[in-house]
Order: C-alpha cells, then sequence, then structure tokens
C-alpha cells in the first residue's frame, strides 16, 4: 500500500511557507474525498464547490483547477485512499490586504483508506449534543474554508471512541450539521435537512444526497429546525463524502430506528457509485 | 537594517508542514507587534491575549511563552522593527480532533519598521463603510486567532491608497471596530468603544488606552452602536498595537475634527511608552 505523500504546486514537499495566507488567515479552501483506482468520487460537486468557495475569497482558480486535476492524473493513477485537496491564496506580506499578483498554492495530500471499525454504515452510530454552537456568518456559509475553528471546538468534547459523531447547533438554537458531516432527518416519509444559509458547510454528499432523493421523488425540505424536531424524527443520519450514510441510533437517552428512508438512500448511493 | 527573518520552533526556518494545524483549520492565534531595541512594546498584553486565547483553544501554552521569549532575546537582541508571533496547534492527522499529543508550532517573524507616510497620527485618516459584516460567534469573539477570512473580505473592498482603514458592522448592523483596528468614538468628553462580546478582537491597544483613559478619569463605556452614533461623534478614532492611534477626519459623505480627547490619548500613549 502507497504511505503518505504530499505535493505541492505539481511537486513532492511536505511544507509550505510561514508566509502563505493560508496559515496566515485560513485564506482558502479544502476538500476531503475518497479516490478508487486513481478517480476522485464526486469529483464534479467537489470541484465546482472549490471554484466557487475560491471564487468568494478572491483566489484566482480556474488555471489551479486544471493543475489538480493533471496532478491527481500524475500523481495518483490507480491509487486508492483519501484526497485532501488544499488551495490558498498563495504567499503574502504582512497585513490583510491581498497582494497585488495572486499565486495560489495548491496542496494535494494521500493518506491511505480510512478504516471505519464496527460497521456504522449498517449498524449505526451513537452521537452527543455538542455545547459548541456555530456563529452566524452569511458571507462564509457554505464554503469549506480553512476557518474551522468551531469544528475543532465542537470535536474536541468527546474523546471517547464509542461516540462517532456531534450535532452542533447555530448560536440561535436551531439544528445545524455534524462536526465533519450534514444531518438529514426522516418524518412521515419526506427528508428534512437545515439550511445552510447562515452557517454551516454544503457537504458535496449532502447535495448529492439531495439530487438522489429528488430523482425519487422522495419530497425533500430544507429549513431551520430545533432539537425537538430532530428527537421527533422517525430517522437521523449523518453523511460525507468520506463516511457516505451513517445513520444515528441513540444521542442520549434517545434512540433511534434505522429506518427505510436511510436504507433507500443508501442503496441509492451505493448504485449511484457503479453509476459513477 | 536587518532584512525579514523568521524562525520556527526555536531555529532559522521559513517552512512549516502542510500538515500544520494552523493551515488545515486555522488551528492559532497570532499576535503581531512593534519592537524597539529588542524590546517587544506592550508585551505583558501581548502574552497574555496569547495565552488566554490559547487556552480557550485547547492549545497547551505555558512552555511555548517562555519559548517565544527566549527567542526574543536570542534572536531580536537590539533590533527594531515589527514581530508576528504564530502559536498554533501543531503537527496533525487528518480530521478535527486534537492530536493525543499537541506540539504547539512557534514563528517568530520579524519584519523592518512599517512607515506611514503622510504622518496619519497627526493629520487624520480617511476611511470607508465597508459592505463585509463580521458574523455573531460569541464562542471565538476577542481572539486574535487565524480565522480571519472576514477581515481579509473587508480589506479586499478598497485598493485605493488615501484610504486607510475600513469601518466594519457585524450583521446586526452593530458598528464593531475596523478591519485592522479597534474603534472609539468620542461624544461630550466620554469615551465610547463597541462590546466585543459576539465578535471583533480584543486589541491590546484598545485595552492599554481604556487603562489610560481610566487612569485619566475619563468616562469609558463599552456598548452597542449604530453608524448613526459613530456619525454623531465629536471625534473619531482607530487604534492598534502598530499604528497607536489614528484620528478619523472623513467617512465619505461625512467628515470629522481632530478633538482633544484623541490628541490627549496619542500623548498619554506616547508618555506610557517612555515609561514601559
Amino acid at each position: 500500500m502507497m504511505q503518505s505523500s504530499c505535493w505541492v504546486n505539481g511537486v513532492p514537499a511536505e511544507h509550505i511557507s510561514v508566509t502563505d495566507r493560508g496559515l496566515s488567515y485560513g485564506h482558502g479552501v479544502f476538500e476531503t474525498l475518497p479516490i478508487e483506482h486513481g478517480t476522485p468520487l464526486l469529483w464534479s460537486l467537489h470541484r465546482a464547490r472549490m471554484v466557487s468557495s475560491c471564487q468568494r475569497l478572491g483566489i484566482p482558480i480556474q488555471s489551479v483547477v486544471e493543475a489538480v486535476e493533471q496532478d491527481i492524473r500524475q500523481f495518483l493513477a490507480n491509487q486508492t485512499g483519501v484526497l485532501r485537496i488544499t488551495i490558498t491564496c498563495g504567499e503574502g506580506l504582512r497585513g490583510y490586504r491581498m497582494p497585488d499578483t495572486i499565486v495560489p498554492t495548491r496542496i494535494l495530500q494521500y493518506l491511505p483508506p480510512t478504516t471505519y471499525p464496527n460497521e456504522p454504515a449498517r449498524v449505526g452510530i451513537k452521537a452527543m449534543l455538542c455545547q459548541q454552537r456555530l456563529g452566524l456568518s452569511p458571507s462564509m456559509a457554505g464554503m469549506k474554508h480553512l476557518n474551522r475553528l468551531e469544528q475543532v471546538l465542537a470535536r474536541s468534547e468527546w474523546q471517547t471512541p464509542d461516540l462517532q459523531e456531534g450535532v452542533v447547533c447555530d448560536i440561535d438554537d436551531y439544528v445545524i450539521e455534524g462536526t465533519m458531516s450534514n444531518l438529514f432527518m426522516v418524518k412521515a416519509g419526506e427528508l428534512h435537512t437545515p439550511s445552510l444559509d447562515r452557517c454551516g458547510v454544503w457537504g458535496v454528499m449532502r447535495q448529492h444526497l439531495l439530487h438522489l432523493a429528488e430523482r425519487e421523488s422522495i419530497v425533500l425540505h430544507e429549513g431551520r429546525y430545533r432539537l425537538d424536531d430532530l428527537l421527533a424524527s422517525d430517522e437521523v443520519f449523518f453523511c460525507n463524502s468520506l463516511i457516505g450514510i451513517w445513520p444515528l441510533v441513540e444521542l442520549s437517552p434517545h434512540s433511534f430506528v434505522i429506518g427505510p428512508v436511510t436504507r433507500k438512500l443508501q442503496a441509492l448511493l451505493e448504485a449511484s457509485y457503479r453509476v459513477c
């Protein structure tokens, strides 16, 4: 098996400049996704998010995307595992002002496939309710940018390995997402997921599942939900590009069953990968 | 004059690992401050903010502070210029979870003294009102952490060199600060500055000026202010560790005079440096 490997701007490297604005200010974005036999899964969705986020952050991206795709072909042909792609605004001077000439930094990190013991997709997971709240910042909402302190603090609330995710609410007590995943609820056969217009990350898997559900004519709702709404749901699951769909079976002291809509979406997801 | 120089974990270096959590998630803090003949100005306030922010972010800091102070003595003896200190959570694995053993990264960057043409402290500056809003995130408020995208976007709203700062409001339209500075208003001889409990940075210079004003029995108010309150002020000024106090003379189409309280605080600030 290939060991972890890293390329910076198209050459093997494990370091970046301390003047990189990705470090100085978190001025950049990242994508983490599975790669199978050299093919990054759901790449068009990851690429689209990367491009739109960079545009929002003033990072010229078009030539960078092409370079990333070339890197993947060149360095990761036939590889299976996890790929993290980081794009930053590149090196800068002191101060928030963007440099007159922006040369983005692109970083590809390859990691071996992640294995999750105890088959969480099949048997479901236990989660906790995090104390950490997500702030409200519409101008930042949706992006997978490098400013991730709220997620870091939320994830630091548990150490025990039998908890696999945390439910995170915003400062107005609306349920938003997991620390590393998006959240779906099922009620009376219809699918509900929190709006992400004020905080949260527009997950690629969330978007993919919304497409799959729409194609199956499952009724979809995006809205603002309280914890009580979550607790009153028939089914709850988390999703992201690496884990797929993880059903929630326990948010202590509450338990949930893994229901038919969750199982159907898992099957549709599996099938969609085979088509890709 | 010494050129720009950089030290990482006590040795000359210009790079950090791509796995550093400062880059991956903005998991760290920084301080930017003047250094005069080897002495970092207002160091006790910078050190206190650095320590408390690291504690909020789960970064073990005590031994790092001592190492930073030793670095300054060793590498910057007799230097005059600008020092940026960055402390991160160090290298990590993939994922938000903190590593079991945290070895913080400390970075010292020395830059030559900054010169501001046109004597902004004496003649005042022109500023603009930024469209970019600050999100509300009490758990992040006050820290000089590495998640600075809102400041980057606010600062990107102007290029013209005759504007030297931008006024930034929060999403509820309260005036909070400048893009790189804190903001004070004077009304009827009393000093007003926005509360920073929901967003914004607790500036070291802001804190120092609050101390100086209190010692002079100037009446102080911290509160929530609208743009109309700012426009109705007798005097307005920005402050930070590098610029000191910059009076606002124009927020187009409005103009302001540089008044006696601003001048008094500038004099007190100058005197306080001589005492340090």
